[in-house]
C-alpha cells in the first residue's frame, strides 16, 4: 500500500470539504478513539471463540472491514499532520518490542539458523 | 509499506513468543483501543494549537510515533486475523466515504477536469 | 453516595490547582475515556473466566478499584460542568433501556406479583 | 444517589433478560469504554468553546445525559461484578491524588484556616 499516495489523497478529501481547520492532531486522534471504539463494538458480546468466527459472515465482514478502514485512513491523516514517517516508525517500534519481549531460547533457535 | 510481509512478520513474532492463544480477533480490538488510547493521552490536555505543534519536540515526536506505530501494529494483526484485505476494505471505505459527503460543487470543479 | 457533595469537593480540588482552563466538556470527555481505556487494560489479555477472578488478588483489585475511581470521578466532572442531573439521567436511562429491551414475558411474571 | 440498590436493579434487569453470561467484568469493561466513545463522540469535532455550550441545547443536552448515564450504568455493574465498594475506591483515590498533586502553598492558605 502506497500511504504517502494515500495520505495525499485524504489531504485533498479534507480540502474539498473544507475540513482542514477541524483536523488538528489532538482532533484526529479523538476520531481515531471513537473509530477504533466503533470496531471493538462488533466484538463487545461475543466469547473468544466466536470472535475468530465472527468475518465469515459476508455482512459482518463487511462492518469489520469498514472500521478498520477508518481506523486506518484517521491514522493515515494523524501521521501526515504530525509529520511522522510511519514505515520508521513501526520499524523502530519493532525493535523496541523485540528488545522488550525476547524471544525464548529454544524458539529463537531456528530463527537463528538464518 | 508492504503490509502483508508485516503482517507476516507480526505472525512469526508473535509465533515465537505463543502469544497466538491470545490474539482473538476481540483481544486484538481491546488492544488497538488501549494503543489507540495512550496515543490519545498526549494531546489531552492540550489547546487546539498545541497539539499541531506537539511534535515540533523531538522526545514528544518519538512518543507520538511510538503510539501511532503499535496502533498499526495491531490494526495489521487484526486484519490479519480476520483475514481481512486492507487495501481493498480502504478503497471501498473511501468510495463510500465520497457518496456520502459530496464535496460542493465549486470546490469539484478542478476535479471534474481530470 | 452524595454524588453533589462530591462533585463540589472536585470543584474545589481543581479550582486550588488552577486546572480550571483544561477542564472543557470536550478535555474532561477525553479524559474520561483515557481512564476507561487504562481499566480496560487490566482485563485486556484475559479469558473471561480470568477476568471474572482478577479482583481475588488484593493488589489487582486495588488497580481495578483506582481506575473505576478515576472513571467516576471524571464522569462527576463531566455532568458537572456540562449541568446534567446524573439521578434524572439515570432514571430515564433505565426507562428507555427498559423500553427498548422489553424482558421476555416468562420472566416477567414473579417481578408483576411485587 | 443509592448506588447500592442502583446496582441490585441493575442485577435484576440483567438477570430477567438472561444477559448473566454476557456480563464478564471483561465484557463490561469494553462496553463501558464502546459508551466512554459514544460520550466522547459528541464533543469531537467541536472547539474547546463550543463544547462547553453544547449542553445549552436541549436536544443535545439529552444525548450528553443519555451517554453519561450510559457509561455511569456499565461501570456501577463492573464495580458489582468485581466486588468493588466504589465509595470506599473514591475516598482512596482522592487521597492518592492529593498525595500526588499538592495543592500550591498560597493556594492552600485560606483552605488550612478551615
Amino acid at each position: 500500500m502506497d500511504l504517502p499516495a494515500l495520505q495525499h489523497r485524504l489531504r485533498a478529501f479534507a480540502a474539498e470539504r473544507a475540513w482542514q481547520p477541524y483536523h488538528t492532531p489532538k482532533n484526529l486522534a479523538m476520531a481515531l478513539m471513537v473509530e477504533s471504539a466503533e470496531l471493538l463494538e462488533l466484538f463487545q458480546w461475543l466469547t473468544p471463540e466466536e470472535s475468530a468466527r465472527l468475518t465469515a459472515d459476508p455482512a459482518q465482514r463487511e462492518r469489520v472491514a469498514d472500521e478498520l478502514a477508518d481506523v486506518l485512513l484517521y491514522l493515515l491523516q494523524l501521521a501526515d499532520h504530525t509529520g511522522i514517517d510511519l514505515h520508521e516508525a513501526v520499524e523502530r517500534k519493532l525493535l523496541k518490542n523485540a528488545a522488550k519481549h525476547p524471544a525464548p531460547a529454544a524458539m529463537q533457535e531456528p530463527h537463528s539458523l538464518k
